[in-house]
């Protein structure tokens, strides 16, 4: 299998500012509610009504209209196994991926049968409209999207969103992956893009500070959402991270507080970048993009060394010589700087 | 799609005897351990390298040779993602489903778009060994077995497993979900049934307690558990299962104390059927089958009307007029009975 997902290193001590995670955790009152679990409720099948009810809410939708998922991984699958399995004819089924792109899509593609279709960047990032218009075909079945975009941190206009979606098969649809939209840039939700052959993917893994508790959501036309629940086992999502939703939700002041973090440790990651002359990307996401140059990994190593993880992008397309720093927590950031400052 | 897996209603009250959960839930050192998990923790993908290794020796396997699943449903469709989606030549692959069968074994063929090939019951539900080898054709790709099975409470005879398993095509696959083991039967790993096409499930949602908190594991030669693997998000396991597995697998006296109870119900169970006449099953698992007649769907219905959920059978192949009542905790068992008695 050509695109099986390859996990990360997960170092067992330093600071773990490569995986975009928010390196607060989660709010201590998602914790209280996670704690106030019982062992009878840990014993019981969860009831999912409610639940739904309460994000549905949260995302200005009605309940048949969004689906809880096992993180947003197992939405990305869910478009993957809905949508590009092979039918009676036995064709493949393409996917098409904007690069650079982050690394599930191709393989819930390949889990799935399907064929990835990746559309290389422009110099800059600026957003590929007519290469992946020009891509399509009538087997065309998902068009992966990211906004903000990860590893760039770049927001994609909603017109392309647009675009794409008004372009597609008839069986086709746009899963478009906002991972990242609660720190910045626009959600389709609500907008006219939202068109009914578009999925949004959301998660609690990023703002919330949920990533191992698992807990994700597809937002789309019941059409759409009664394929994926098709394709999900129905008891994914665990008692925790359903202790975790209301909780989460209800606590508007940590999210508020994370995201301002986010900003200030953004705008510090920008000046670094000034200063030493980097070319960088404004970022609505809470990680920034720099290119550091030809010696990216030694320097990845080096701060490494000191204790700080960064991510190395190098061999991802348009990412040559690029570190992408998780820009969350000010202080955090602050050491993260330090240690390149030391490693330069 | 036919074969949608639909979730029997959850109660918000009384005492849930219809769903084989533990309705003592998990033990209380299981649950200590889930609470020891911190905002950290909680924030941070996974690492899965220790759990990996400790359940492979619970196993008696190398670490390579099992997977953890978000609940056993997710290596359930595991199998079927792959094994049972079509090739380049678009026909359909089946699974053989050995009926009564867990609902989710179709849901999970359909949703690989796979055909459901259905095995009726013999009367007694002795093991149809020779209808399982003659449904066997070239476009075989699994064989879903139960051991023990649900609703029957009956164990396969390893020599039948080991006989499909043999019989199989090359590129099939046997999933003997065990997910009932722990209660009676004899497991088939380390025995010479053990064929390297036969992948076993195993779940910690029954003795273990842990249903809601989504725990699961598959196990076989490393081929195909790498297929699984292929076809299955990388962080699929949230971390509070995590926390639970390594205490769940400590503490042997609680699953013990459980399994004496499972054992003190049956009897009870069967003494009751004895008393009444009915034809009943002598069940491996946590549950009783018992065939009351055709009134047992308003039989179940008043014994919920007393506070007790007891799950009616009658729709399942071979079921005619049974009821399946879960045989855990003693005082839940007599309840339950007493319910019955006074609903007759």
């Amino acid at each position: 299998m050509s695109a099986l997902y390859e996990r990360p290193p997960s170092p067992s001590s330093g600071l773990r500012l490569h995986l975009n995670e928010n390196t607060a955790g989660c709010s201590p009152r998602v914790l209280a509610a996670m704690r106030a679990v019982t062992r009878e409720q840990a014993g019981f099948y969860p009831d999912y009504e409610t639940a739904h009810e309460r994000v549905a809410r949260h995302f200005g939708v009605v309940s048949g209209e969004v689906l809880l998922t096992n993180g947003l991984d197992e939405g990305i699958h869910g478009a993957g196994y809905g949508w590009l399995q092979r039918g009676e004819a036995g064709g493949e089924r393409e996917a098409v991926i904007v690069e650079p792109a982050f690394d599930m899509y191709a393989a819930a593609t390949t889990a799935a049968s399907g064929r990835a279709v990746r559309i290389a960047p422009r110099p800059g990032f600026d957003f590929p409209l007519e290469e992946v218009l020009g891509a399509m075909t009538p087997a065309t079945r998902v068009v992966y999207l990211t906004s903000p975009n990860n590893p760039t941190g770049l927001s994609i206009p909603h017109e392309a969103i647009a675009r794409i979606a008004d372009a597609l098969p008839r069986e086709g649809v746009v899963f478009l992956d906002e991972a990242y939209v609660d720190f910045g840039g626009r959600t389709v939700l609500g907008t006219p893009a939202m068109r009914p052959n578009v999925m949004v993917g959301r998660t609690f893994a990023k703002a919330y500070g949920l990533a191992a508790v698992r807990l994700g959501a597809v937002i789309g036309s019941r059409t759409v959402i009664d394929r994926v629940r098709e394709v999900t086992p129905p008891y994914s999502v665990n008692v925790f991270a359903l202790a975790a939703l209301a909780a989460a939700l209800d606590d508007e002041e940590y999210v508020a507080w994370y995201g301002g973090e986010v900003r200030q440790s953004r705008e510090l990651t920008y000046a670094f970048c000034e200063r030493h002359g980097l070319e960088y990307w404004r970022s609505d996401a809470n990680f920034v993009l720099f290119r550091v140059g030809p010696h990216a990994p030694a320097l990845a190593a080096d701060v490494a060394a000191r204790g700080i993880h960064v991510r190395d992008r190098s061999s991802q397309p348009g990412c040559e010589g690029c570190l992408r720093l998780t820009t969350g927590i000010v202080a955090h950031t602050e050491a993260a700087l330090a240690a390149l400052e030391a490693s330069w």
